[in-house]
């Protein structure tokens, strides 16, 4: 799944000189901060005027874009990182602007949709999707920080027609940012994602919702149940979005985790112990592997 | 649910000088590094030879019992910290020998079986049983450490002829230790553990095996998804005997779960996504609450 590393043999020097960023959320944010600390201009744009505010209070961001985003117009880097539902508008709004921009690309957590989106709307050259696998449950310019994407995976998605050149600059850019990319294709990556991402996210979800449901709060829990419900905390309308794009693939996925389910309650019922043990051996040495 | 204050009027000292550890274990180990650091005697017996010599290697107790625990016999304080299907059993057998202790404890996940156990034993007076909220994973005196139960909650939960004062005893013991003790009804305690502690426990099993089933592997997560699958790398030994103790209670808790699942699916598969939104909100409420 690796990139070519080409592309980083003049190491040292950042491939890019200005960005334009859309959405300066937890990811957002991160990249904006990231490209900043490296003497990147950043243009940034968010929809929410207070989390520009605090961008442009904070000395991250250059100038703020209006929501036309014609300002992307100098940017040789376009990074789009709102809720997967909104990208693909965004990617229509700021396409026509982004005639300088050598690399346009997203955050987002599913990628078929906006690779294809992007297709469609002409990229193809200059378009990679990217999904990094950093961030935890907060939200918003605050949750943003330096370092974010440091050891971190990070998924590139291109589209059919994209040349190999135009991948190698994402790889660079996230190499830049101390990531560790991995290129994949889109659909095979949102049925990877919807085991390895959606599921722990929704599994989470489902766990606090019944813990509501039997009148615990989160204060009853020990360390590792407050482990399992930290994602539970995530941004409601990011999930709604991810889950209504990936549906059937992390259905799929909730599909077996229901079957584990059943049969360990049924283990339980009928006090098999020993069927009990291999299950929790099996998970253990699933863990060590 | 706190308990009185009162038995640590007498702030500073601490109530034992001589205590007996039987199991020497991530709770057990750190029980013992915890009183051998505040200058008490730490006898102890682990039925892995190896755990014992690792233990007087490291200097922490001062010697080593044999299998009959006839030397518990000099302590005030003998704590079983053994998985709790053999709780019961060390008990019985260090009970004729711990004449000297003016208070024997546990530190299991299950209460109400060896509260009830105690009572038979005509232990009423002097036993009480705990069950600290600490811990991780790990397992063995190589996971043990010092100062594991600071700010941590404790489950004191004592027989119905348990004097209070015996409580107060157990009390200042775990506090003496940095802990947060609360006294609850034994099988109250079971009842709210199932939920607060078994089932995050065992749907983070449930999520390793579906995981496995899947062919993912713990690596490709993101830190969220390691979180979730952290306590899936647990002693399968000592979470079959808790999941077989505590199983009616778990089986109600993981109902609930199932439930959740299963109404998750199906808005997904109607792509209802004005309800996924309300779930991953309400998740979101409690999570802040």
């Amino acid at each position: 799944m690796s990139v070519g590393t080409s592309a980083m043999t003049d190491a040292g020097r950042f491939p890019f000189e200005h960005a334009a960023v859309i959405g300066l959320g937890l990811i957002g944010g991160s990249v904006a901060r990231d490209l900043a600390a490296r003497g990147v201009r950043v243009s940034a744009y968010d929809a929410d005027r207070r989390q520009l505010d605090a961008a442009l209070a904070d000395g991250v961001i250059a100038e703020s874009l209006d929501a036309t985003l014609a300002g992307a117009q100098a940017a040789e880097l376009v990074v789009v990182a709102v809720p997967v539902d909104r990208a693909l508008g965004v990617l229509e709004r700021v396409a026509p602007h982004a005639l300088g921009a050598s690399l346009i690309t997203d955050v987002g957590s599913t990628k078929a949709a906006i690779v294809a989106g992007a297709t469609a709307l002409g990229l193809s050259d200059r378009f990679v999707g990217s999904h990094p696998m950093a961030g935890d449950h907060r939200s918003g310019w605050s949750a943003s920080r330096l370092g974010l994407f440091e050891g971190a995976r990070v998924y590139l998605c291109r589209g059919d027609e994209t040349p190999a050149s135009t991948l190698d600059r994402a790889a660079s850019l996230w190499r830049g940012l101390g990531a560790v990319p991995a290129s994949m294709r889109a659909d095979e990556h949102d049925r990877h994602l919807a085991w390895t991402s959606h599921l722990p996210h929704i599994i989470s979800t489902m766990l606090a919702l019944t813990l509501a449901d039997g009148r615990m709060r989160r204060e009853d829990l020990g360390p590792g149940g407050r482990d399992m419900t930290r994602l539970a905390g995530s941004s409601a309308e990011m999930w709604t979005a991810i889950a209504s794009e990936n549906g059937a693939a992390i259905d799929a996925a909730l599909a077996a985790a229901a079957g584990r389910l059943a049969e360990f309650r049924d283990l339980l019922q009928r006090s098999d112990a020993e069927s009990l043990h291999r299950r929790f051996a099996d998970a253990r040495t699933w863990f060590d592997a």
